[in-house]
């Protein structure tokens, strides 16, 4: 009745999810082994090294939440937040308002403050509002897709550390394509997806966080009837953690030692998440980000020799999303689809005010190589010309050949 | 540093994770698209008609949530429960204390029969105590699989309908492998699992719910900021579901026509859970139920015949794990970790009261087949005698062979 799967190839250039390197797709066809076996639980500690060394943190605790990216957000976020704990949210897009709605979501007193959408804050605006508020945590979006901004973190992680406010970050699409440091940044936790520039699918969200999350969610720690301790049942605090699935206390015991079950950890995911970080780690994290800041240069020359325009403050671009302002005269979503229908090549709109208004190109992980930016150039082109727009003809593919044949990595 | 994968195969008989068909292992391993390419929602919307197939209804709305089993029980509760409900939870085992934990971190009042570990309940005995307590909410396990029992819905199901009490009920452990009726049953909301009888790798909780169960979500419908229309700003509900990640009225919408961004949908996993309905359904699902019927069989009679003595009320058996009692004088994990050194097959211990007093043999979805069947009969023989303990030897083998020579599924 139904038949075998069977989908098309596509060249993804979204900020997420995006082409995922073949040798993660290869290692998801492992049989799987159960999930105490100790050739499990070895891969498991394997996976929490590695992700130290993409965090750059000496953080005990790293590991991922199985579920998608937001998934990891929501852990954190519940686990820290006691209801009516005041938290800072300063928003630049889409992504700041999901870290106001998952902390409205757990009785937080949200303080937001906004930057119009295509600029990032000035770290003193971050800090002067923390003096007004005197907020319990700051949560901050590092890389937002929507907008294509990167927001400066070391001194509002600073201003935080000698505060005594928790400062929370999500790095879901930058960790990978751009330099995140946890500890020298003093984040104190800090959320990852997969499925961007670490090139692996959705369906896991990897986090890490410090003594100082560690001490404030060990004292709503709640371990469930059936594998608790007489002694725990007993010391049940009533401040418990409102999910379950998301507690980080438990979580941690299950990751650690102790080994205690919670969930069945999703097997073929996390062997996925090692390979990819496996081929980060072996590409150097370094060369990873130059990788990504060389093929965004190759698509910015092309774009700028097509006579697009680029949006938002270009001081501030995140290195793996490139926004371009859609011209007159042409509707934004009929040039994606004739993209990918003509070309199979997907690039992607934005959230809200911004939906019809610009493209962005994601340039992430595997997906950001050199034959994946001359073919949207090209087929950019094409399209564009092929609806009327008017642009600079057979220009854009020279300036980006001669870059790549005159520039290295 | 890190070497390229490698993990050894196993014979997995536990109660899940359990073995993957060859043909869901080999999906995993295809490239993925966009999340709104259309070849991607067209996978989306063949998974819900099939899911609507395993679960026997005619519900709209069957989906998984991107998480392992119990991020499904969570959504599903926490998307039903209102803080103050009166939830009736049974409990004959752990999966049953799961379900007091996630309605207590979610504010329900928990009302709580319990029944001695091995035995279920009489439908009767449910509904005298939905009379005592006047429950809104029912929560039921419906394979119980600490403790390899299967309680019995159907005269549940109908006075729940009748008082107007939800239903819910988690069937992880017996869908794909024992019968499961979700309308015939009344029942509003069920939630499955991947790693158990459907063979799929852990990562996704399919589940679905009634119009009942839509329209008391529908209430507290909440849609996030930059997403939302103006309209749905100001109609919000504060008595909004507290999780945004398991929001099953964000999820709907998600999967359904509308296909608001709520999570980016793990591509590889519901390739995954696409194979793996499809091999169900291509065998069929009263065929499926007779073929692990057929093994458990054979796997209980070579056990009697090795002079094991089974675990629990044997009239309402799980018929998809085989319990039994670890014989005096030897230690339960060693066995177990000698089975597994030395055969490479893994069976299960279980949880609290019963760890180490009995052992547990999955035989679910593609690890249930002949050759597990045997090789386990004869590994856990050879253990056992190893270490001294008496039981009839050569027989065990003997007799399954001869079943399985005569006996057709």
């Amino acid at each position: 009745m139904y038949q075998d799967l069977s989908t098309p190839l596509r060249t993804i250039l979204t900020p997420g999810p995006v082409e995922v390197d073949p040798r993660v797709l290869r290692v998801m066809s492992t049989p799987i082994v159960g999930q105490f076996d100790p050739a499990f639980t070895k891969v498991m500690n394997e996976v929490m090294e590695m992700l130290r060394q993409l965090f750059q943190t000496k953080n005990q605790w790293a590991f991922p939440v199985d579920g998608t990216s937001r998934s990891g957000i929501e852990a954190m976020l519940c686990s820290v937040i006691h209801p009516g704990d005041v938290v800072l949210v300063p928003v630049y897009g889409r992504f700041g308002n999901l870290l106001i709605e998952i902390c409205e979501r757990y009785g937080a007193t949200v303080k937001v403050i906004e930057k119009e959408w295509g600029r990032v804050f000035e770290p003193a605006e971050i800090i002067e509002a923390m003096n007004e508020v005197n907020p319990d945590i700051v949560a901050l979006v590092h890389a937002e897709t929507s907008t294509g901004r990167m927001q400066s973190l070391k001194e509002v992680g600073e201003a935080c550390r000698k505060q005594e406010i928790l400062f929370i970050v999500d790095a879901v699409a930058s960790i990978g394509g751009a330099d995140v440091k946890v500890d020298e940044w003093c984040i104190d936790g800090l959320i990852a997806g997969t499925q961007k520039c670490l090139s692996v699918p959705s369906g896991l969200a990897p986090l890490t966080y410090n003594k100082r999350v560690e001490e404030r969610i060990a004292k709503r720690k709640k371990v469930e009837r059936g594998i608790a301790t007489e002694e725990e049942l007993k010391a049940t605090n009533q401040q418990f953690i409102r999910s379950n699935y998301f507690d980080l206390s438990m979580l941690q015991d299950y990751w650690g030692p102790r080994r205690l079950n919670h969930h069945t950890e999703a097997t073929s995911m996390l062997y996925a998440l090692r390979e990819g970080l496996r081929l980060v780690l072996e590409e150097g994290l370094e060369e990873r980000f130059k990788r990504h800041a060389y093929h965004e240069k190759a698509l910015m020359i092309g774009l700028d020799e097509m006579g697009l325009e680029r949006f938002g403050d270009d001081t501030v671009k995140l290195p793996t999303v490139t926004c371009i302002k859609v011209p007159e005269g042409v509707e934004a979503d009929e040039v994606r689809h004739t993209l990918l229908e003509m070309f199979g090549i997907e690039i992607a709109s934005s959230f809200g005010p911004l939906h019809g208004k610009i493209w962005r190109i994601g340039t992430m992980g595997y997906s950001c190589r050199r034959e994946n930016i001359l073919a949207v150039l090209g087929a950019l082109e094409g399209v564009l010309v092929y609806y009327g727009v008017s642009i600079n003809k057979g220009r854009a593919l020279e300036a980006a050949i001669r870059y790549y044949a005159e520039e290295q990595t």
